[in-house]
């Protein structure tokens, strides 16, 4: 019962965002660590089906007034970038190729790309300013640069997202603990039963 | 700032079933009433092009099982019923007849139906089965049959039915408190910062 959680995500999900602030901490609490995935829900929504929530019917004002106002009850900044939804294969790379060296570096990435997309309004789609972003979160933006280029890293993204896809995984924030999945985060006080036994013993 | 939530739910929502279990209360704490609205959520979907969460793209498997997680975690009985989603409007005709006596007689019908077939499997587009759910709770089987025949309430719950969707209603629960809206049985904390005051100062 001890493994990691899996949580995936993706730089361009607000509720993922949101989420980064508490997964790890609340998963400490209960003994456990928390591997995280960065992926492409662009892909995936395009293998199955589907599309962003503010591109659903009905549902754009509505999901965009939600985003602030989940921000605020959560105390955290937010400001809807000039540009969203945004691709994010290469902030995504960035986080592979970190985390082949030190998943906490990759973590840490992620949370300053998040602070610099969901914040500051930087648009992590384009090259100039993702070159930013690596310098103000102390990276080297040329050997960045190369990371997002780089075939190799390409492939592992690739392989990262169809593994996802595998897993069953159809939106982020998205947590699976043991091979029970949490979609949201407004899942988190159901993470919190489950963590606590009374979740698997109320299901069983 | 005394004036009724909204509540608008569809008698084949799994989550404005959780929800009936709460929403009064919480507001009342807060000093307000609720007004209840039954709505068919397969008009509104039609009309606006969506479809249920169960039928969305690689959805399907993971919302049958947080239907169970959610009940379970607010403690509340809930078994899949053998026919789901059903066609409501029938129950929510009977729910307009009796508020057109009295408004708590229609919740508490509500609250009846709910129980008969998330709890008990009783299917509700079935008019044999829901004459013996009228009767269970207390109503008079061959009124109710009347009222759901009776042109005048069929025109009614489609009238409330357009106004809901005029109101930007796109799924349920939805509740409205003065002109803020919050979707979903998992806004139960953004509706209590809301009715405390803190959403509105912080959102101000």
């Amino acid at each position: 019962m001890n493994a990691p959680l899996h949580f995936y995500f993706d730089f361009s999900s607000p509720y993922s965002y949101l989420a980064t602030a508490w997964v790890d901490e609340l998963a400490a609490r209960h003994g456990r660590s928390v591997q995280w995935h960065a992926i492409l829900l662009g892909a995936i929504f395009q293998t199955i089906g589907s599309r962003p929530l503010v591109d659903q019917p009905g549902k754009g004002d509505y999901a965009r007034r939600d985003f602030v106002r989940s921000a605020a009850l959560a105390g955290l900044p937010f400001k809807e970038p000039a540009h969203f939804p945004i691709s994010t294969h290469l902030a995504a790379r960035v986080f592979w190729w970190l985390h082949g060296q030190d998943p906490a570096r990759a973590k840490a990435w992620a949370r300053a790309a998040y602070a610099a997309y969901f914040a500051q309004g930087l648009d992590l789609s384009d090259p100039a300013a993702l070159r930013a972003v690596c310098a103000q979160a102390g990276l080297d933006a040329d050997a960045a640069e190369a990371a997002w280029g780089d075939p190799q890293l390409k492939a592992q993204l690739k392989a990262e997202n169809d593994a996802a896809l595998a897993a069953g995984v159809f939106g982020a924030p998205y947590l699976v603990i043991d091979s029970e999945a949490f979609w949201g985060n407004d899942r988190r006080d159901q993470v919190e039963w489950w963590l606590s036994g009374a979740g698997p013993r109320a299901m069983a």
